[in-house]
């Protein structure tokens, strides 16, 4: 097709408005034009190329253009691009995905319901733990529990999940039945209270909110393993085990949002399990599922929760009345099987367990640059905090700060994920030694040049 | 894969929660495993084929097996399957396709927010509602108008928006800013009513609701043009431009969610203001959109609003934090350009003028059958409603005796959609004549078989 560039640009200006629009450059926004991409690199339509250091947004895992993944979407697409999957209708590559799903979820999570992506698969799991508890005549049990920092996403209920104080705009927010605890990140670094105090108030926390509330009314605790948006918040060590052992306990369903954290990120298909030792009621599953090449999420949905289901069903109105037109899509379901292919052949979960703690390690060497605050990861999910020295938090200054290290890292062909005052970085999982050497070299160039902006008082 | 058919049954009971499952048999269910599509036919997994009456599920309208869409989903996966499309990043099949449906859609409807299919346009729609009215001043303005029988999807708030009453199950539903208007739907087959009346009813009903409410309490009103999935319900003559000029005189903004009647099914791209008369403020899309072929929705936005947005951006949180990892995917968008070229190169909305009164004409000759107690349709998508004799409604005498229907057009090699006491049916906008009149007469011998059984007593 013939347009020019600035054809394009003019074209996104006038007609787009993008998920996370800055509204007040609406209309007159300057876009980058992602064009082309292979490997780790992408490159845009003026034939710029950068190091893709968030992999897409959290998703692209096994890298661009991999034939495997584009022959699979074609073929389906050829074969039978859709039929509905509602009621008893089914499609190959969904049943074979479930299948293979419910072989590398940990424990007894082995039905699948497919979704569109992470927001609705989150929508979808704490609709059917309110559906469970319904089912057990225990209609009232249907408050949730979230946390101060968490993403979900951004349909009403998913965002209304979402604790981030930045995120919360001019939408309306349900705020009767959700409840946000405390947000859960400790950092050893910066903290003054050492992590098993923090555990304890982390918990006391909990169980004071959930005595208030009352157990008999919330349905499930929707939790990341690690607060991925927020900024890559770590919680303290035992967190995971002890908030399941509550959720047990007062009869609340656990809902682990593996949205970022499964698929690779952590060095295993699903985190739970391996990484933080507790196995959900209930776990939610998006991006990485098709390395981003298609839209779909999954919730996974523990044996018993089902057989329940199964159990009480209403004879009069026995249908679980959720799903989405494209739900299973066979298109993206095809994608999915053809990414856990490569992944498994390539042993890409070994790959992460070898070259993450590496990118870990050389990004906390930025500590020592004056306006680096913080740098927390794990495996290949990073952030690096900045802040003008002294000034702490996502301030107007510490946010123009990080800005200009985004802007020195994209001039010198990097894309992090500017978020308030932190730099984010999710790299495709299949990222290199020397690529993770590139990255973390570009970023503390960006840092430097950033602080002499800082010395200079060309900033804020 | 080897799996033999009777390992992908197995898997499917044994592993999938299907949408809108019947959960009276999950992990007893026995599949029907479609394999593969062609034109206007599927094959299911054991080699059996079957016309296919619903379009997938009324989005397939350019019919499977098209070369155009599989080359152009398969390119779009190679060049660049997939970077965020947040803030200020764009990819080039969602700027063009932005481009496309601002000159397809009605008024100034100019502005494109993409999503990942209808539930989560619809979300988007509201939201946006609601944000614009908190932006102006009026955050009490959230409150939302639907009505009984409508279907916006299955998220939470979608869920809420849906007023049939068989769907509403054990989930737990928002009541106290949704609001439900009378089921708009008037047949003057089967009414004791005049239409004239009946508008008359329902403008009173839904004046009453906005001043009960407050006109200053609601951010919007959001309609189907028909009423798809609630039963094919047809509002009477004029009730379209009268609720928009309701929505307008109470500063309530319009949102038509044309998820089913867009992209060709009543015979235009948009169907609002050629076939109903009226510009939304909000118009929503999905299904139809790819043809099926993956997995996308948007939400079309009038220039006014989407300026006002800008013009009272806040400075301090200048972001619409609204938006979805696949929002926009590259993949389908380019599905999307293609199915839009072929749709336009084909004049399918002309076919669907030509052959639509058609379908109406012949299905509406099947009132003659005394099970048949009402046939409702406008151009491609219209619903045979089944009943024994003198007992209206979706009762489980009709519901069975509607089963049976479907079931003796499935043993004929035809694809219904069955619901409740309903055959609803929305082919692919490709369909002939002579495919119209080989369905139309395998539903009426369905009919034919199914009064034989209910004269013979074997239903119910
Ligand atoms: C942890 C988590 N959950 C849910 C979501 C929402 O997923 P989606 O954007 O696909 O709706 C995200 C997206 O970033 C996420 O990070
Ligand atoms: C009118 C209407 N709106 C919204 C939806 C929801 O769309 P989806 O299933 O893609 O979420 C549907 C689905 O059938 C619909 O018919």
């Amino acid at each position: 097709m013939g347009e020019s560039m600035n054809d394009l640009e003019a074209l996104d200006a006038r007609h787009v408005v993008h998920p996370w629009a800055d509204l007040s450059v609406l209309g007159k926004q300057q876009p980058l034009v992602v064009s082309r991409a292979h490997g780790v690199e992408i490159v845009d339509s003026h034939g710029r190329s950068y190091l893709d250091a968030i992999g897409g947004m959290w998703c692209v895992t096994v890298g661009y253009g991999r034939q495997e993944i584009i022959d699979a979407v074609r073929d389906q697409a050829a074969r039978m691009p859709y039929f509905t999957p509602f009621g008893d209708v089914a499609n190959e590559p969904a049943v074979r995905l479930a299948g293979l799903l419910a072989g590398l979820a940990p424990g007894d999570l082995n039905r699948v319901h497919f979704t569109t992506g992470g927001s609705t698969a989150v929508e979808s799991a704490v609709r059917t733990a309110q559906f469970y508890w319904a089912s057990v005549g225990r209609p009232d049990k249907f408050h949730v529990l979230s946390r101060v920092d968490a993403y979900h996403g951004s349909t009403y209920l998913a965002a209304s999940l979402s604790g981030k104080a930045a995120d919360r705009t001019r939408f309306h927010y349900e705020s009767g039945w959700v409840h946000h605890l405390d947000s859960p990140g400790h950092d050893p670094d910066t903290s003054d209270v050492p992590a098993d105090r923090r555990l304890d108030e982390l918990l006391d926390g909990m169980t004071a909110a959930i005595d208030e509330i009352g157990p008999e009314n919330i349905a499930c605790f929707v939790a990341e393993p690690i607060l991925a948006s927020g900024g890559v918040l770590i919680p303290p060590p035992g967190y995971h085990a002890a908030t399941r052992e509550l959720c047990r306990r007062h009869d609340i369903l656990y809902v682990s949002d593996e949205t970022v954290t499964g698929f690779g990120r952590l060095g295993h298909f699903f985190a739970s399990e391996p990484h933080f030792g507790i196995v959900p009621d209930l776990l939610v599953t998006a991006k990485g599922l098709t390395s981003g090449y298609q839209p779909l999420g999954a919730v996974l949905i523990a044996d018993p929760i089902a057989e329940t289901l199964a159990e009480t069903a209403d004879p009069a109105k026995p249908v679980f009345s959720n799903g989405f037109t494209y739900s299973g899509h066979p298109v993206a379901c095809a994608a999915a099987i053809a990414n856990i292919e490569v992944m498994r052949r390539e042993d890409i979960c070994g790959h992460v367990r070898d070259v993450g703690p590496y990118f870990v390690e050389r990004l906390r060497a930025l500590r020592s640059s004056p306006i680096v605050y913080a740098v927390r990861g794990d495996h290949l999910m990073a952030c690096v905090e900045c802040q003008v020295p002294g000034e702490t938090g996502p301030t107007p200054r510490n946010m123009a700060l990080a800005g200009r290290v985004d802007a020195y890292c994209e001039r010198a062909g990097l894309l992090v994920r500017p978020y308030e005052n932190l730099c984010i970085m999710s790299p495709p999982l299949v990222v290199t030694r020397a690529e993770i050497d590139r990255m973390v070299d570009i970023v503390a160039g960006a840092l430097a040049a950033a602080q002499a902006d800082l010395d200079a008082g060309r900033i804020g």
